[in-house]
């Protein structure tokens, strides 16, 4: 993977001094700690770059307890880094300067769920399937499906979104309003519970997706969404890559409010297949989920499937049952280990890119073209409905040969998304590893977010070395 | 209306020097002007402030004009003012230091649709009818309907929604990205055409909604939609506002995908009636729209149709044709000149809010109580599914007294509002006249705001005196 920014990796290491280990210890008992194998287990996420531990982990339990302690880092000039559920996946939550992760999940406090306004406000270290749980008996759910059984902080934080954003958006769309605690330790409301509101700069836009590195998030209000009365699923094989993908593009552009459209090569399927014991047909595959009325959801399937079949599927099998839906999806979120799985001690370089839909189909071909030319295991999969859509690339991070080839690949992905107007990550984030993309991408922009991150920063203490380079 | 802030009003008014002028005749010829009555046709919106024309009046035709002028205007310490249809509601155009006032009508090319990926790039001067009209014969169209037509870069600016955010979202949902001048005069492009993206901070938001303070919005990219298979519309008659709200609330919490439902007290059936010839019965009324496909449309007005019959109401009536919906829609739009026809030579304060839809009956009903014991004419209406409601006060701007009292119940009305849990305006923005409010809204998020404005306009020239208070 890229080094961190050598200009970075050169500067300071602000390792936190004694007196500031001794003032969290006073203000948080054994919740601050130097263990090491408690430090360890924060260096690092789910990315291949390598483990980055800390000085000192800390286990805040309220937004004035998070608060109190920045204030204490911003004294003592030393990294304040947050860390959720730790399935970030460009190195987010690496100490690349040292200093204190901020470990949010014993915030995990459901704090108020108005089922008649649709909402709910948690705390950040609440996670979606706790959420979902709760949730069971209102009616109501949250939809946003990263795959992970992330923390709904830093869902926010990393602007997620998954599987159905199509139908439902991302974090983007879903956050009402947050809590933040900024670098000098202030506590800041972002939004109130109105569903719309032009009362000036969007706050908690600004926030969400801004990775720890302009405040930390310590409480979410999300939408809600009512379950819906059906729900139906289905697989379908096809005989090329463009064939499904061009299936897809005509589906959303009919209007079809499916709820979620899952690509998966050949590949992908071999893996979740052997992964998840499961015997699908080795073809390029669509999985599709719709949500509605019963009269509305046989609607949507009727309509994908004459789609389907006009493209040449060769098969459109119903999910009926929720076991059967669960198995399917359960294998499709593990595509991560099963990709792990691929090559015994390996890591996964899993990166996203996102584009215009109606380049899908040739960013995909050509993506697959350019794979095929590898000899690492890779697959591709995504939520090919939002025109995104990931490499999950197998490789020993210990070979350099490996390292390169994984990252050459993944420079070509995000080159080829950006020539053809899309993004360098549609959910993933920047973290350490895309840096150097999001300048490619926004020339003009990235000098604006310097200009906020020194605004709202100005000591570079808040989770530094990720998103912008200073 | 409430004065600009004294300490502004009484601070410098940097009126444009005779060097300005020149260079910028110099850049544009005759499409720079100073003269008076050009001058006075920038100098006020459609909210009841007093007129404060700009020294002068340009008419750019690109992004780079508008670049090089303001960074003659930077060069030259003097305030740049964006001016698009003239229709904001707040005072976001008034000339409160002088300046220049950059009128982007010009700027009205339809850059490039592309119907496969649903989405369209334009001028900021484009109106959202000229949209429309454009897109006719490609099945698609831009939902969002503020009422009047505004330009998209005014839309953009204020955040602006209207009837139908309530299914398609407002402006904050719906941008994809912007091309905005900067106050030095840099050219910026916030996003790329990707659906999705965690790609850095997000500046197309914090564009949104930013009403010319950070920069000028000179493009958009915004998303379109199908246009649906089948429409339908009714307008349905309450016994109160109570049950009238009741029902809208009820069919938003059973996730039927209205996608308008427009609330109207008596006050205003009575305006529009006489306005607009109809004879629509003197009652609490809804409007509902719905949008789908012919069985959805029929499924989701039937569901409506139950829900309001158990809550009492007495009429339930179908506007099949497209006449008949278009002369009820101009109706409710022409809701404003119907409101400054209940007394002739008065001025409309045209105010709103939004509230969780838990509060939505109370605070209507609370409003209502209060507007009662007014002498002034007074109508109430709203895009209720989102929890958002408008006052319209007609009065006479040169009586003092008609002046403190509809600004009085302005104040109660955002004072109830954020005692609910909501906002001080859900659409129109906070211009000159609720930088107070925005204050008491976000009494910790406002010192975030003003660093932010600090950092992009170090020298206060972008439309100045509107938003925060430097």
């Amino acid at each position: 993977m890229n080094a961190p920014d050598p200009l970075l990796a050169a500067g300071e290491r602000r390792t936190a001094p004694e007196t500031l280990v001794r003032a969290l210890r006073d203000l948080l008992g054994d919740r601050a700690t130097t263990a090491q194998a408690v430090r360890d287990h924060h260096g690092r996420d789910e990315s291949p770059f390598p483990a980055m531990p800390p000085d000192l982990v800390i286990h805040p339990e309220s937004t004035e307890e998070v608060a109190a302690a920045v204030r204490l880092c911003a004294t003592h000039r030393t990294p304040v880094i947050p860390f959720g559920a730790g399935s970030s996946l460009e190195g987010h939550i690496q100490a690349v300067h040292g200093g204190v992760t901020f470990d949010l999940t014993r915030m995990n406090a459901i704090v108020e769920v108005r089922a008649s306004d649709l909402d709910v406000t948690v705390q950040a270290g609440v996670t979606r399937k706790q959420l979902n749980e709760h949730l069971r008996d209102t009616g109501l759910f949250f939809p946003l499906d990263p795959g992970a059984d992330a923390t709904l902080g830093g869902m926010a934080a990393t602007r997620a979104s998954g599987t159905n954003a199509v139908r439902y958006g991302t974090m983007r769309e879903n956050v009402l309003a947050l809590t933040v605690v900024m670098a000098d330790g202030s506590i800041v409301r972002t939004g109130t519970r109105a569903r719309k509101s032009a009362a000036g700069y969007d706050l908690t836009r600004l926030m969400v997706g801004s990775e720890g590195t302009l405040g930390i998030i310590t409480e979410v209000t999300v939408r809600l969404q009512p379950q819906p009365e059906a729900l139906s699923a289905a697989v379908c094989a096809f005989p090329t890559v463009r064939d499904a993908v061009e299936t897809v593009i005509t589906t959303i552009q009919c209007g079809v409010p499916v709820a979620r459209c899952e690509f998966l090569n050949v590949s992908a399927i071999r893996a979740i297949n052997a992964h998840g014991r499961l015997a699908l047909a080795e073809r390029p595959m669509v999985f599709f989920e719709f949500h509605g009325t019963a009269a509305g959801v046989r609607e949507q399937a009727e309509t994908v499937e004459s789609i389907a079949r006009e493209a040449g599927a060769t098969g459109f099998e119903w999910s009926a049952t929720p076991e059967e839906r669960s198995r399917l999806w359960k294998a499709r979120h593990d595509a991560y280990f099963a990709t792990l799985a691929l090559k015994p001690g390996g890591r996964v370089l899993s990166t996203d890119a996102c584009v215009p839909i109606s380049r899908l189909a040739d960013c995909i071909v050509e993506t697959e073209a350019d794979v095929a030319r590898s000899s690492l295991p890779i697959i591709l999969l995504g939520h090919v409905g939002d025109g995104n859509f990931h490499l999950g690339i197998n490789h020993d991070p210990a070979d350099p040969a490996e390292v390169h080839e994984a990252e050459a690949i993944n420079e070509r992905l995000v080159a080829r998304a950006i020539a053809m107007g899309g993004t360098c990550t549609g959910e993933h984030g920047i973290g350490m590893g895309k840096m150097t993309f999001l300048e490619a991408e926004h020339p003009s922009g990235v000098p604006v977010m310097r200009i906020l991150k020194r605004a709202l920063d100005p000591d570079n203490l808040m989770n530094p070395g990720k998103m912008v380079r200073i």
